[in-house]
């Protein structure tokens, strides 16, 4: 049997900071992803693949608001739907261009994610989606629209939605059937499409399910051996941005709750990651590893000490294992 | 073994003609659709939707240029993606929803199709796509972007693409399987996107694969039963528009071709549709049905004379059926 990795990338490893997010550039930092997948192939791993879609559905809404006056506006989820065509597309021909042909399949799933209507979240939107606002114009689509709209980190004013807690993925059996044969799978992109269930009816809802914690929920519902956080940095740092800053090697659930705890990982930063790893851990006794594209394969084989990126394991006892901060740029 | 039907249903299904593509316009005529499917599960039958995507392509284009000024246009074949996305969630929803919990599985898939750079449609791009332009618009969008344009049925000015025979479909064999475990499955919308393949690399074109012949592709290689083409009218008619205009019950592949000689399918209209019907009894020695989407299920149980749409049939022999105007509206 192969094992089999869950793989979840951010949105922005698609279109980078400073980027507009062209077709050249999506097509270019896909490319790298597709090398570190196809290696993991090749090393015997089953590999599914949830990206994010932040910045991709921030450009849509911009154009959905551009055109309002020729072309009626989608809801978010359909913005949503969207992107997991399109980059469900971009991932899968940088696939087949870095698989050289050896890849069984490649095949991306449009994905639906339930959430719970009585989630707590939806009585406080927490996540900034779309473009920046001045006051005045967050204002008028607030009392307009019915939106909850928030200060966006002193940047501007952004429109806010719930952030539920992923539930159920309505495709798991096919995707299952398609991890089973082998293919490498793109799904529950951008934390899936969000749907409410009411006897069977599904209806789609405007809210973003985190893409980490849904990467974790599709991980622990396939029975998945590892499920990989891909980031922009190669290892997990404690006390980051001060003198004692250092990376951590490995570290339990234990200790990866007093760390959260002590305020170590920071939402919109490392804090849902650090969450679905500890638990995707807890719920399946799995490894979860934190780290970058460049290191993604290594961690995954279980290269040299210092060569891979941060384990989140099973168990109780103090085990971070802090390592130099050269160690991974000397090994790479 | 369960037989399984290819149903291609046409993109104005979604969008019907005088709607301007609300997200409530679509939903409402995707349930009738999804209706439709059920039935035909019911009646014993695995179920591949191929849905068009004009008017939702047509949408997006107008969206990416009044957006252009802030946010990078995206290639055509991406906009394809986009609706893959989009109306795979749609009609994966409408089909939860009518099928009432009963359905095993339903999915959308990403899915792409390799056609020929040396394709001659190339050289001669004859499919109109997004918004109608007028004369100076599309004059100044020819010189500055390389857009073939064109004069369409006296409305104005639009972009012309390629329009290439279909290929390869690249997630077949992922298509194959889900069939196979009794999912019903939403594959090559649009007609798929459009890929060129050099070596193992396969890259997006700007083209616009017909999707009844993507719908005939997709059933040959899976070697459906029947190829269904849902369209706005129970039956395909003779001498349309004449005071000799009649309905044709049944026809044989030679007839059908004779009759396409002599005119009687107009490109844009039923051409595409009856192609695509006979190359799929030619090649699979199947049948194909044109029929509206009220028709749908009873003409694939096979009901009582004059409630079915138009069966296309193997054989060169000359067996035109024509049934009485009213025996549609009669029995339905």
């Amino acid at each position: 049997m192969p094992r089999t990795v869950v793989v979840a990338l951010g949105g922005n490893a698609i279109t980078r900071s400073g980027e507009t997010g062209t077709h050249a550039e999506q097509t270019a930092n896909a490319r790298a992803m597709a090398r570190a997948v196809c290696r993991m192939r090749e090393a015997g791993w089953n590999v599914v693949i949830v990206h994010g879609n932040g910045p991709q559905v921030g450009n849509l809404a911009i154009q959905q608001e551009e055109a309002a006056h020729r072309v009626p506006e989608m809801p978010l989820f359909w913005l949503g739907a969207m992107t997991e065509g399109q980059l469900g597309c971009l991932i899968t021909l940088a696939l087949h261009e870095a698989g050289g042909g050896r890849l069984p399949g490649v095949v991306a799933v449009v994905t639906h994610m339930v959430v719970d209507p009585a989630d707590p979240a939806f009585a406080r939107p927490t996540k900034p989606i779309g473009p920046f606002l001045d006051e005045e114009t967050a204002q008028r689509q607030a009392s307009e629209r019915g939106w909850t709209v928030g200060e966006d980190a002193g940047r501007g004013y952004r429109r806010l939605v719930a952030s539920p807690e992923p539930g159920r993925i309505v495709e798991i059996d096919d995707i299952r059937a398609l991890v089973d044969r082998g293919s490498v799978v793109v799904a529950a992109g951008g934390g899936g499409i969000p749907v409410v269930q009411d006897g069977h009816v599904l209806t789609g809802v405007d809210a973003v399910v985190d893409k980490d914690l849904a990467a974790e929920k599709l991980a622990s519902t396939l029975g998945a051996d590892v499920l990989m956080l891909v980031t922009g940095v190669p290892r997990v740092m404690l006390d980051y941005g001060t003198p004692q800053a250092r990376e951590v090697g490995e570290m339990t659930t234990d200790e990866a709750l007093g760390h959260a705890a002590a305020g170590q990982f920071p939402e919109g930063s490392m804090g849902p990651k650090m969450r679905a790893a500890t638990r995707f851990v807890q719920a399946t006794g799995g490894t979860a590893v934190v780290t970058d594209v460049e290191h993604a394969c290594s961690s995954l084989e279980g290269g040299p000490p210092g060569a891979v990126g941060t384990r989140i394991v099973p168990g109780g006892s103090v085990t971070t294992r802090i390592v130099p901060p050269s160690s991974v740029g000397a090994a790479s």
